[in-house]
């Protein structure tokens, strides 16, 4: 049998090919779907069905575009929802995948409806279970998403759908979830990259208290980037995207035309835009821009992108969640930039040594740390003022004008994402902290701040 | 500056990509467009104007979907015709490639309104010609397309077209050709990859009598593939295909139920094919599907595929002439359908040393030989009874079937196209022989069936 | 963390790459070492450690060419034997791989020092085992290879190590063992490509008995293949090839003038073998190389290769198996050995309706069946006499040369095989049954040879 | 016909492979052969011959290596040199590639033994020309590499084999020469990727002029990497390189401890690197490796790589010059080495606005210009101190400590080379002019520093 699964960069979004004697079945897939076409060619397999395990919303969803082009069935999850394509499926419905057997497995609690799909043996014995974002290695789906009022119902749920639907089936089974490490789904989901039922009764944190506990755990409301909302409603829409758009390459001089009305979002290492960015720019490192473009991105302004190389791994993370009006890149990059003789701006950097020097000599400079709160509990920076990276645009007002402002993460990456924003909005006098508290902790020894 | 071609296999057919300091231009482009997107994407350059050499017979173009996907402007030669997309351009009319000029030149001959592009060097001296199907390697365009009445007139043109603006450009201009050998488009096309307007005066054998002679030759008719007329229709409608459709692999079961009102086309070898087919299929090796597929397919008829591998290189050739309704392919192949329990069927094949022992031997079959009037006259085999593979359906009634039949091509794989026809249409004594003049001039050494 | 397994097409041989923290580590590397290279070098990762599981017979062990090119310490088990690279690693010993650790852990019975390699958490919790060929999907490790007077005994300490040292890790550890279905080293291997303890322990049919009968179904001894000894030999001795040999492109006349003192090997379909192929030529299908060639292949003999398109696969496979000595293939193919006007010979192949008509005849003709001793008991074909396809040339006094032979298999691609054989050695009445036993119960319905 | 041009990355070196009928030839392979290998392969050619234009001073030829893995036959230019591997070539020679002909031109000048080949057409008519150093695209060969005293000589027979024996083949004929624009070879050389006889014969400045002026431009000794005179020694012996040195990714700490003795060589971006770069390396951005790594680096010394991304496309650039002393690259790039506490330098970037508004206010800066004398002759910056960056080390003592030293270039990215020389060597006050004088005359559209 074959089982492969597919990393979505960026979104650590998991979707599954499953397949046998010639017939596949696609869980969860993404919206650049050639992926399931080519492996499925590759092995003579026909898609026969789609299966989904909820109505996502962080990220578009391609069960329309892969069953537009090979035929397959759509089958929802979260049944009630007002769907205007595919159909839905019921708890306890199967699907062969030539001699397996698939079935629905009734697991509310991340939403009113998911369901995850069971894999049985050919002798019938449960093998796996796709558990969407139900169950992640070292994690649990988040019950906060239909607001505060819903949560302590839809946690019961889903430690029910945990310990009696998914556990239950026995520690061997092994455990396919919807997201990896790195997700916006799940801020724990752990670096184990392969798990099992009994690895995480075992090894989740989630699991280890009882129930009161664990609904008490999820009902925490977490942050809720603007963008699932729009997420939300395309999937019920069913979103096609027949080739991912590609960004065009604009010269220096068809780029600066373009930029009224539109935002320059800056893709490159936090030093190469430290050193020299165009004026007015949004800084997000690639890697980063699944969890950031959601918070710094609106839909309704048109995308400028400064990359090196090639710009396109970065539209397909931007388009997997909605932003598709990307008019095109800067054509070699900022040399050309600075060829063309246009100007552009730089951000100050410091070492977490300079830092410590300017603290130890008594200077009180305001600090901005803008990790996330998890973060700073473990590894507080007394004396600094924390706003988390995602919440900086609402609370512009709490950074002073008048002085300046040494900016501090975990890495210098956010840093530099926070700087590019203040700078927008008026802030002159700014510095990022490289290295952020990974190198004060390596050399400076102690609670940073601390004197 | 970038010049780059790119070939379409099958089709021997050549498009370029002119670029330079972030501009490029398309020639002729191919449907799938796949390949222009990326490599300008790679060079960082826009595609800014999409240039025709003509309203195209062979193979459906791809400007409306470049254009559709990059925002390119389209470029029409034979102005006069009623498109429906993009805009006509001008003898004489300039596009600026980054530092360097294309020039439309006004060469008619092969259509009435065909184009070439000339390039010039930064210095404005003239460099190379995009010729399109005017001037080939070693051959020069059809004329004879609008019908005998034309092709005098037209004749005159391309001579004139030729020789009075393209080679008196000088000797050293470089020649780009919109065909390679193997084209339906010129059967003579030298094996000469790149060539020069020198070269070509002095060793293209059309290039080498007067202007009487050269209107004489392009006057006599060739055969004109069916498909021709459907291309030329759409290639005024401006056909888009976002995505090729894949060939969904069908199981033994599916593909049987599927073959009803559809055409089995075989691709493998003819070896493999002459030992075991799906009986009632046609054959057409891979490699000959350009030039056979428009005299075998029809366009009303769905297509299911047996080949070695995967479908995809065949559904790309056959897509490009406008086949695009392939059902999907036998998943498994051969070996699948006969493990499934279904019946094969076979055709003889024999060698030309067993053929020659049968010739010694005074018997007198009859032999069909499916080779070109121009192979036939270079290397005679007496006693055959010729009939081109692009003539055998209208002239079944010439081939006896009361009879074995002996079938002969230069290689034995024509032999099994037409072998494959003849089954179809009820023959049933039908030998192929394999190695085909190749092997009968290697081993036999003289005259075939001068005895 | 990185868990990559690495599957050796024809082999069925895994290996896995793991790695974290820009440190990794290779267990079982296989003689074509540039994918750990390139895997380990995009995720920013040194390769540190080379961890083997046993000294293996089936395959050429890639530690000292992948040592020699990173750098990496090799670790063997089976420390007893003289190994003239690499050192010794003993059960206990630990490995970091990042936050990671591996440990030995002492599993034999496979072979007397095999280990296994116990993945830890790391809180320290046990995460996965790489079992070598300890524990299969579906299967157990041989314990014949060292004779049947040690079989008993290496039995015992299987069982222990597999109940005793990993299952009582607890059902939820991951279990990656060093083959998947198809290998020559688990005839019975499960369709199962990710599992766990707790599925094998419920599953697995050699663990549903009490140790005396574990230890007797591992005392029936199993084929050996020849080429086996050869493996553990160089394996010691530890084979560099810094480049996989590339088979040379050979003209038909090149072809020809090769082939005195070489053997020939057909590599295509089995159909397009009998129609035509190279006389004197020893088929074996290019995804049955790994399991046949070790039985038809002499280590003295250079190898010439006809083939459908490139021949690399093919030679990475005999490679990895110590059959280095390929002289070249036949470029071109069959088509350019028949036109070069040389000869072919084919083999007769029927159909499973034709077979059953001839029986229902009432001809009793000679049928030698070449499936295994399970697959016959599993579906009897009776009045057929039975040699498997290894044991065939050893056994060819017992087929009749005076009379038809017709040839069966499970598909009919061993039956061409064996046809082959049979052939070279002289026989000329012989008939391959296409589709085999699969078609013959699609079709017939009953069994084979009842009436 | 096959004729494939392959394109070495960084050096632009061009070497060609020709094929037909199964066979091929490969002129002046470059060290990394597997690209050859591959396409003869997917062509089923066999390389039989491997010529050489002449003996090359400015990379590592890939005859040895290539030889050894396809048994293809070595033939030498320039055959008095005492080479310790193949066979020399002689005028008049003659190979035949399947149905065309080589043929070997003794074209002296560039070095006192080039060779040339000449393509013949199937009826032996001139086709193309390989040129090898003798004839480039706008350009011709150096005469200077044997010093002074032998350069008016060589520069006289170079005359001669131009217009004797190459452009007197007619002006139709192809020219395919070693080299192309960027190249160390020739500094002149045309952005003018295919050319002919002709359009050499009328576009190519330097055989615009008589005999005499020719040979006077020849005779301006040109600069002369100090890594020619290696690679010169290098050719003679025949260097094998199996595999390509891969570059091990060091962590923070491993890359620290690995510097002592070593050099880092930073790859990155001019304003990467000048905003944070590990102290003591020396920057050269990947593009310019071919052309200055001859400059900067030591044979002696071992390497270590700071980059963005993979290291591999460097390393490759650095072994064909015979740097292959690379030792690892910075696993993680700058955002590791800052992570772990590292310290890193900058060096002050200003626009060209602003050194505009400096001069304009008064000041007198030291300015280091380092483009060639052929740019500053073109576009003089009055006032500016002119150093060529391949000079610099032998010039220091021209260079003030005392005060700022603004450096420029044409772009920026030299300056930045510059920069770090200087840095490392002491100096402290540095600023790099950002767009160079392409933005100086993009947007002060004046003389710079013309007040």
């Amino acid at each position: 049998m074959l089982i492969q699964r597919i990393e979505s960069e960026g979104l650590s979004h998991y979707s599954y090919l499953l397949g046998d004697a010639g017939h596949a079945v696609v869980i969860d897939p993404r919206l650049d779907v050639d992926i399931y076409i080519g492996l499925s060619m590759d092995q003579g397999m026909r898609i026969t069905d789609i299966l989904e395990t909820h109505r996502n919303e962080d990220y578009l969803i391609g069960s329309a575009e892969l069953a537009s082009r090979t035929g397959a069935r759509i089958w929802h999850a979260d049944s009630g929802l007002p769907y205007r394509y595919g159909q839905s499926a019921s708890p306890g419905q199967r699907w062969g995948v030539g001699r397996y057997t698939l079935e629905a497995l009734d697991t509310p609690g991340h939403t009113p409806g998911s369901l995850s799909y069971l894999l049985r043996e050919v002798s019938g014995a449960p093998w796996a279970v796709f558990t969407g974002d139900a169950l992640f290695a070292g994690d649990v789906g988040r019950v906060d998403l239909l607001g505060p009022d819903r949560a302590d119902d839809l946690g019961r749920q889903l430690y029910h759908s945990i310990f009696e639907r998914i556990l239950s089936l026995g520690d061997g089974i092994l455990i396919y979830p919807a997201h990896g490490a790195g997700s916006v789904c799940g801020a724990a989901i752990a670096d184990r990259p392969w798990t099992s039922a009994g690895i995480e009764r075992l090894l989740n944190p989630r699991l280890q208290v009882g129930r009161d506990e664990f609904v008490a755990a999820g009902a925490m409301a977490q942050e809720r980037p603007p963008y699932f909302r729009h997420m939300e409603e395309l999937n019920l829409e069913g979103v096609r995207v027949p080739n991912l758009p590609f960004p065009i390459p604009l010269s220096p001089k068809d780029f600066q035309e373009s930029m009224s009305g539109s935002v320059v979002l800056d893709l490159r290492s936090e030093t190469d835009y430290g050193a020299a960015h165009i004026p007015g720019s949004q800084f997000i490192w690639q890697a980063g821009l699944a969890s950031l473009a959601g918070w710094y991105l609106s839909y309704d302004t048109p995308i400028l992108l400064v990359a090196d190389g090639g710009a396109e791994a970065a539209v397909r993370v931007l388009v997997r969640q909605g932003f598709d009006n990307v008019r095109g890149f800067l054509s070699g990059g900022m040399l050309a930039w600075h060829m063309a003789g246009h100007d552009s701006h730089s951000i100050p950097m410091i070492s977490v040594k300079d830092l410590d020097r300017i603290l130890a000599g008594g200077e009180h400079p305001w600090i901005l740390d803008v990790r996330s709160a998890e973060e700073v509990k473990k590894a507080p920076f007394s004396g600094a003022n924390h706003i988390h990276i995602t919440l900086l645009q609402q609370r512009l007002d709490k950074v002073p004008r008048d002085r300046p402002v040494y900016i501090f993460c975990g890495s210098g990456m956010r840093s530099m994402v926070a700087a590019s924003l203040l700078k927008r909005r008026g802030w002159s006098d700014l510095l990022v902290v490289l290295g952020g508290m990974a190198a004060w902790s390596s050399v400076v020894r102690q609670q940073p701040g601390a004197r």
